[in-house]
C-alpha cells in the first residue's frame, strides 16, 4: 500500500467515524450533505473525493454503528460460560445502550429501522440484515441451551429471539423518549425472569 | 359559524388528514412542503393560508393521528369487563397496527419518537405526552384489577406498563422491518401468557 492510499483510507475512516452519530441522532433524512460535511472537517469537495453522496456514506456509517454494536455483545459475553449466563450478557449490553452507546443516538438498527420500512428500501435492508444477525444471536443461545439441557425442552428460539429484541428495544425508544432509563431497567428485569423460567430449573413454559 | 369559516375548517381537517400518512411514513425531516402540497391537493399558497409551515402542521397531523390510536383501544375495550379481558383488547388493538393500522406507516407515536429523541425538542414533547397517555392507560388497568381482586397484590403497574409499551412497539418495529407479523404474533402470546401470570389465579409474580 502506498502512502497515498493509506493516507486516502485513514481519512475514509474517519468521515464514517464522524458522520455516524450525525445520521444515529438526525436521522438520515434528517441529516444534510452540509451537516456531514462539517462533521467530517473536511471541504465539501474532499468528502466528494470519498463518496458518490449521502446514501453511500450512510450505509458505511451504518455498517461502521452497526459493527461496535456486535463488538460490544461479543465482549459482552467473552468469559461467560451456560446459556443463561451469556443471554444476561447480552441483555445487559443492550440496556448499556441507554446511557453509554458505542455512537450517540442510541441503536442504529432501530433508528434505521423505523425511519426506512416505508420509505428507503437500500437502508431498509440493511437493517434487516443487522437485526437479523441479532435474533440469530439469540435464537443460537437458546438453541444451544436446549441441546445442553440447560434449557427446557420447549423453550421456543424463535419466539424467544422476538419477544427479547422487541422488549429491549422498545424500552430502549421509551427510555429515551422520556429520558428516563427506568423504563429500561424494568424491561430487563422482566426479560431476565422470563429467560429464568425457560431454564430446566425454573418452571416456567416456553 | 358562517358558510366560509365552515369551509376553511374542512379544508384545513382534510390537509390535517392527507398529511397524516406522508409523516407517518416519510417521517418529518424525509416530508418536504412540496409532498406536503401534494397530499392535499391545494396549490402551495393555499397550504401556507392554513398553515404558517412544516412543524405546525406536523403537530396537528401527530395529534389527528394519535387521536386515531386512542379511539381504537377506546372501541376495543367497549363492552369488555374485568381486567385482563380490556387489557388483552388493548394488546390486541395493538397487534392490528400491523395489517391495519389507522394512519399508514404504523405507529405515529413510536416513529416519531424514535426520529425526534435526539433530533426535535417540540415533536419528542409531544410524542412523550401521547406515550404517557398509553402508559397510564396500562398502569390503571393494573391498578384496578389489583384494587377488584382479579390481579395479584404485588402486580406492579408502572412495571407492566413499561413491559407491555416496549414489547409491542418493539414487535411493531420487527414486523414492519422484516414484513412478518409472526413477530408480532409471538410478542403478543408472551404479553397475554405474562398479564395472565398476575392474575390472583395466575400464580406468577410481579
Amino acid at each position: 500500500m502506498t502512502a497515498r492510499t493509506a493516507k486516502g483510507q485513514r481519512t475514509r475512516r474517519r468521515i464514517v467515524e464522524r458522520a455516524a452519530p450525525v445520521f444515529n441522532t438526525r436521522g438520515y433524512a434528517g441529516s444534510s450533505m452540509s451537516d456531514l460535511v462539517r462533521a467530517s472537517g473536511l471541504k465539501k469537495g474532499g468528502l466528494y473525493n470519498h463518496f458518490s453522496g449521502k446514501e453511500e456514506l450512510a450505509l458505511e456509517a451504518f455498517d461502521h454503528a452497526a459493527a461496535l454494536m456486535r463488538e460490544r455483545f461479543g465482549s459482552a459475553m467473552e468469559g461467560r460460560d451456560g446459556t443463561l449466563d451469556r443471554l444476561f450478557a447480552v441483555v445487559d449490553a443492550f440496556g448499556s445502550l441507554v446511557e453509554d452507546p458505542p455512537v450517540a443516538g442510541g441503536c442504529p438498527v432501530l433508528n434505521t429501522a423505523v425511519e426506512s420500512d416505508d420509505a428507503n428500501p437500500v437502508l431498509k435492508e440493511r437493517a434487516r440484515e443487522a437485526m437479523e444477525v441479532w435474533l440469530r444471536l439469540i435464537g443460537c443461545l437458546v438453541k444451544e441451551g436446549v441441546a445442553s439441557g440447560e434449557l427446557q425442552p420447549d423453550a421456543d428460539p424463535r419466539r424467544t429471539a422476538s419477544v427479547v429484541v422487541a422488549a429491549l428495544e422498545g424500552a430502549l425508544m421509551l427510555s429515551k423518549l422520556h429520558d428516563d432509563p427506568a423504563h429500561m431497567r424494568r424491561t430487563i428485569d422482566h426479560v431476565k425472569e422470563h429467560l429464568g423460567s425457560l431454564t430446566a430449573a425454573g418452571g416456567g413454559g416456553a
